[in-house]
């Protein structure tokens, strides 16, 4: 039977993606709130995800790596996901 | 300014993903059941994933992608995101 990620391993994958997006977002010279209002994501929840607080859904996902200029897989591939 | 996903868009991008969940897990020989229990999945929400019709989390995707023998980024990028 395959391994089912348990809660700290859905911590960590959260944590990671919220670095990438912030190092990505940082190096097209971005401020959160620019991304924000590209990705059409609340300002506030956009900073949770950053800081990994949020279990961030395929939508916003899409969203967010459109904004950064990335598909969806690169935008977890570059998170280690 | 990047393009912002529309809901078109987002429609399309669960579909693709379900298709894409359920041809993995049928060339791994699996059950939708097999599949929802061996990821920790409500059964009847695996089935409207599979159909497009719920817009998955990180953390879902992350359990489905585990038991499917996949990184996340890669059952994104088997879908085509």
């Amino acid at each position: 039977m395959a391994r089912v990620s348990g809660k700290q391993d859905v911590e960590q994958d959260l944590a990671r993606l919220g670095l990438s997006i912030r190092a990505q977002r940082k190096a097209l010279g971005m401020t959160q709130e620019a991304l924000a209002d590209a990705a059409g994501v609340d300002r506030a929840h956009m900073g949770k995800i950053e800081r990994g607080e949020r279990n961030v859904t395929l939508l916003n996902l899409a969203r967010i790596a459109g904004a950064l200029q990335l598909r969806p897989s690169e935008m977890l591939a570059a998170a280690g996901l």
